[in-house]
C-alpha cells in the first residue's frame, strides 16, 4: 500500500478510506480494550492518532510499539472526536519497522535545551526542533523566492579564500600540509608553495566583495551560504559556522537599499505566518508567548529611517530627561545594545533602520557622504534581536575608495580584482548582509542561536 | 527617472514611452550622423540598442562612451527595424556613470576560456558567462522548488566536521593553531586540545550521514551546500570546492529512489528549457550545437533501469561481437567510463540508471541484497557526462551495517550518532547525491567544470 504523509492526510482527510502511514511513536497509552498511539512522521508537527482495538491484536504483536519505535500502520481514516485532530486511524495492521528500547534518550518530554544539544543527532525528532527546522526550510525558501521574483541571481561566492582584507574577524586556516613536517623558507617562514593552493588560505568571513563583482555584471545578485568566524565567543548569539544572505545590487541608492531591506524582512516573516502556522503556534505556546504578536507587528509596521545624528540627539535628550545608560552617548560612538534597544523598544516602538553613520565606525567600502564625516551605512535594528541586517551603499569612486584604504592601511595586495570594479565601468551600487540564524531567532522566538541550526559549531564543539 | 531593467523592457515593450536604462556598453558603432550603442545590464543576454542622433549630442559628451563604460540613458522606446530586437531606445540623455579605458581586459570578443579564467572577476560581463551564471541561478531555484513542492525540508549539514569516516577523498584540515608554535603531547603528537574545536577538524566531503539523521526525523530532507575534496586532480571534471545536493528520504525503496532521481533531473532540465530560453539558445549557437537537442531528448525519454549484472552481460556480448574495450569487463569490476558510455550512448541511446552493484565496489552504508553479493546502489549515467547522480537505499539493519563496518575496518569511534539511527526506531530509507557542477555541465554544454562555477578552487588556484 502506498504511504500517505501525515501532513497530506490531515490537510484534506478522506474519511472512510484505507490508508497507510509510517512514522515514529511519540506516545502510547490506553487500556486493555483500546490503545492510542500518537504517530509522527516529521512532515508536520501534528501527530496522527492510531486507535487500536485490542481485541484485534495480541499483546505480543504490540509489545514493541514503544516510544521512538518506527511503525507502518494500515487502517481506516475516520473522524475523530477526542484527539484534538479532525482525523484518526482505526488500525487494521501494525508493523514495527524499527524497535526502540528504553535507552532511547528522548523517552520523556521536557528535556533541557542543553541536554538536547548533546543529542543534536536526535533532537529533530522533538516537537520544538521539528518546528524550528521546518521553519528554517521555509525561511530559506522564502529568501530564494523573494529574490527570484525580483530578478536577482543566486551567486555562489567561494568558501576557501586567499583574501583576508575585510578584517571582519579571525579566520580559520585551511591546509593540506603535514603539520608534523612543515616546510620552511630560508627566512624561517612557512613555505606555502607546498600547500594545496600554493598560498595561505582561510575560510571566508563574507562573500560581499565577490558579490560586488557579480552585481556589476549581472545587475542584482544574492549569496546564501556558509560563513565562518574563528572568534572565541561563547554567547547565545555567536556561531563559528553560520549561514549568511548577502544581496548586492547595481544602481541602488540608499533609499532603494532601505526599501529592499524592509520589504525583504517583511516578505520572510509573512511567509512564515502563512506557511508555518502550526509550528509557529506551537512555539508561541511553548517557547515564547509574544512570538506571534511580534511577527504580526513587524509585518504591519513601517520601519523608521533614522539618521545616526538624529539617533544621538534622541539618546542625549533621553539622558537629559533622566534615562540612565551604562555606556556614554556622544556623536561618533559605536552604539551599544542598550542604546539601540532604547530607540527601538522605548522611543519608536518599531523597527528602526539607522543610516548615515560616522565613517570611523564603519567599513572602508561604504559610500562617503558629502559632509566628509558620515557614510551611507544602514543597520536594521529589531526589538529583542538588535541588529538583524547591516548594509550600505558601496563607495563607487576609485579615488575615494583608495584614499580610505590608504588612511586605514588596509592591505590591498590581494585585492586588485576588487578595485577593478571601480576601474572599469564603475557604477553606483549597494548591498546588505543578513545572518540567517539571526533571522531564525527572530522568527522562532528561540533564545540561543545554537538551537536554530542543526549542528552548531562553537569553541570546543564540533560533534556530529 | 526610475530605471527599467532591460529584461523587463524587452518582455513587453511599451513603445512611445520615455524610459531610463542603466548598464554597460558592449559595443559602440556608427557614423557622424547616427551612433549605435549596445547596452547590457546583466538581467538578460539581450542588449538594448541605443540609437544616438549625433546632432543632439556633442562629441565631447560621447567620448567616454567606450566598451565597458557604465551608462545611464533616458530616451524613447521605439520599435526597431534592424537591431535584431523588437525594441530600441532613441537617446535623449546619456550620462557616463563609470568610464572604462582601453586597458579593460574584455575590450575585444573571442577570448579563450583559459584567459577568461584569469579574469574570473570580470568574466560574468561576457555573454557566455552571463548565460552560465543566470542558468546556474535557475538550476538552484529549480532544485529548491522541486523539493519544496514535494514536502522535502532543506537541511543545513555542517561544513566543519570532526568525522573522517566516509573516506570519500582527502580532506582539508581546518585549524586556528599557530603553525609556528604547535603544541605537542608527551608522545610527540600534536595537542589538538589547543585547537579551536579542541580536536582535529576538516572540511566535509558529504552531508549524507547528517542528512540521514534528519530524514529519520523530518521524513524527507535535502542538502544543498559546498563540499570539499583535497585531491590533486587537475582535470576538466574536478574541483576542490563544489556544491552538492543530497536528498535523503525515509520509507523510500529502490523503486521510489530511481523514480525520484529521474523526476528530479527531468524537472531541472525542463525548468532550464522554460526559464532560460535565450541563454540556452546562445550556448547552443556558440558553445555546443547539440545542446538543445540533448536537453529535449532527456526530458522526453524514459530512463533505463539496468541491473549491474545485466550491464556486464551486455558488455561481454559487445566484446564477443568485436567491440574493443581498453579495460577488462567481468562481473565485479568497477565500470570504466568507456563501459558506461557504451551502454548509454551506443547500446541504449538513452540515460541509464544502473542498480544492484557488487558490494565490494560500493560504500559500506548501502543496503545489502539477499543474494549476499550485491547492494542497492544506483548510478544515473548520462550521455557525455557519465555519472551524474550516485545514490542508494541505505542499510537500515544495525547488525548488517555493523558487520559491513567491521569487515571493512571502518573507524567508527566518531560515528556513534550515525549508528543511533539504526538503534532507535530504524526505518527503511534512501538518498542520492548530485554534484551541482556536473548538472551545470550537462545543462550548459560547457566543457570544463571551472567554467560553470564563479571562482573555481583547484590545485594551486585560489584567486579572487
Amino acid at each position: 500500500m502506498k504511504r500517505t504523509k501525515i501532513n497530506d492526510l490531515l490537510k484534506a482527510p478522506a474519511f472512510g478510506t484505507i490508508v497507510n502511514v509510517k512514522g515514529w511513536v511519540r506516545t502510547r497509552r490506553g487500556n486493555k480494550n483500546v490503545g492510542f498511539i500518537a504517530l509522527n512522521d516529521g512532515s508536520t508537527i501534528n501527530n496522527i492518532q492510531i486507535v487500536v482495538d485490542m481485541a484485534r491484536f495480541d499483546e505480543e504483536q504490540l509489545k514493541d510499539v514503544t516510544t521512538g519505535a518506527c511503525l507502518s500502520v494500515d487502517g481506516e481514516l475516520v473522524e475523530s472526536v477526542g484527539s484534538g485532530q479532525a482525523a484518526e486511524i482505526q488500525a487494521r495492521q501494525i508493523e514495527v519497522l524499527g524497535k526502540c528500547d528504553n535507552t532511547y534518550p528522548l523517552q520523556k518530554k521536557g528535556h533541557s535545551m542543553e541536554f538536547l544539544r548533546e543529542v543534536a543527532h536526535l533532537r529533530p525528532r522533538t516537537n520544538t526542533f521539528g518546528a524550528v527546522f521546518r521553519i528554517r526550510h521555509n525561511m530559506a525558501m522564502a529568501i530564494h523566492t523573494f529574490f527570484h521574483q525580483k530578478g536577482f541571481y543566486y551567486f555562489h561566492t567561494p568558501l576557501i579564500t586567499a583574501s583576508d582584507c575585510e578584517g571582519a574577524g579571525q579566520m580559520f586556516q585551511v591546509t593540506t600540509m603535514n603539520l608534523y613536517d612543515l616546510k620552511k623558507n630560508e627566512d624561517g617562514s612557512i613555505d606555502y608553495s607546498k600547500d594545496f593552493f600554493g598560498r595561505q588560505t582561510s575560510l571566508t568571513v563574507s562573500g560581499q566583495l565577490e558579490g560586488e563583482l557579480a552585481a556589476t555584471a549581472l545587475g542584482a545578485i544574492y549569496t546564501f551560504g556558509p560563513t565562518f568566524r574563528a572568534e572565541n565567543s561563547n554567547t547565545p548569539r555567536h556561531l563559528a559556522e553560520f549561514w549568511m544572505i548577502e544581496p548586492e545590487m547595481a544602481f541602488y541608492d540608499i533609499d532603494d537599499l532601505t526599501a529592499l531591506e524592509e520589504e525583504f524582512i517583511k516578505y520572510c516573516v509573512t511567509w512564515a505566518l502563512e506557511h508555518c502556522k502550526d509550528d509557529l503556534q506551537f512555539l508561541n505556546n511553548m517557547i515564547d508567548k509574544g512570538l506571534l504578536e511580534r511577527l504580526n507587528s513587524v509585518v504591519n509596521t513601517d520601519f523608521v529611517r533614522l539618521p545616526y545624528t538624529e539617533g544621538i540627539r534622541i539618546l542625549e535628550e533621553a539622558e537629559k530627561n533622566g534615562h540612565k545608560f551604562e555606556f556614554p552617548v556622544y556623536w561618533g560612538v559605536d552604539l551599544a545594545s542598550e542604546h539601540e534597544r532604547y530607540l527601538v523598544e522605548e522611543h519608536f516602538k518599531k523597527p528602526v533602520i539607522m543610516i548615515d553613520y560616522p565613517k570611523e565606525i564603519k567599513a572602508f567600502y561604504m559610500k562617503q557622504n558629502d559632509d566628509g564625516k558620515t557614510v551611507q551605512g544602514t543597520d536594521v535594528l529589531f526589538p529583542q534581536i538588535g541588529e538583524i541586517i547591516g548594509g550600505s551603499v558601496r563607495e563607487e569612486s576609485y579615488d575615494k575608495l583608495m584614499n580610505r584604504i590608504n588612511e586605514l592601511n588596509i592591505p590591498m595586495k590581494d585585492m586588485w580584482w576588487y578595485l577593478d570594479t571601480r576601474r572599469y565601468g564603475t557604477c553606483p551600487h549597494a548591498g546588505f548582509g543578513l545572518g540567517f540564524e539571526r533571522l531564525m531567532l527572530f522568527v522562532t522566538g528561540m533564545a540561543n542561536i545554537r538551537d536554530v541550526i542543526p549542528f552548531p559549531r562553537t569553541p570546543k564543539t564540533a560533534e556530529f
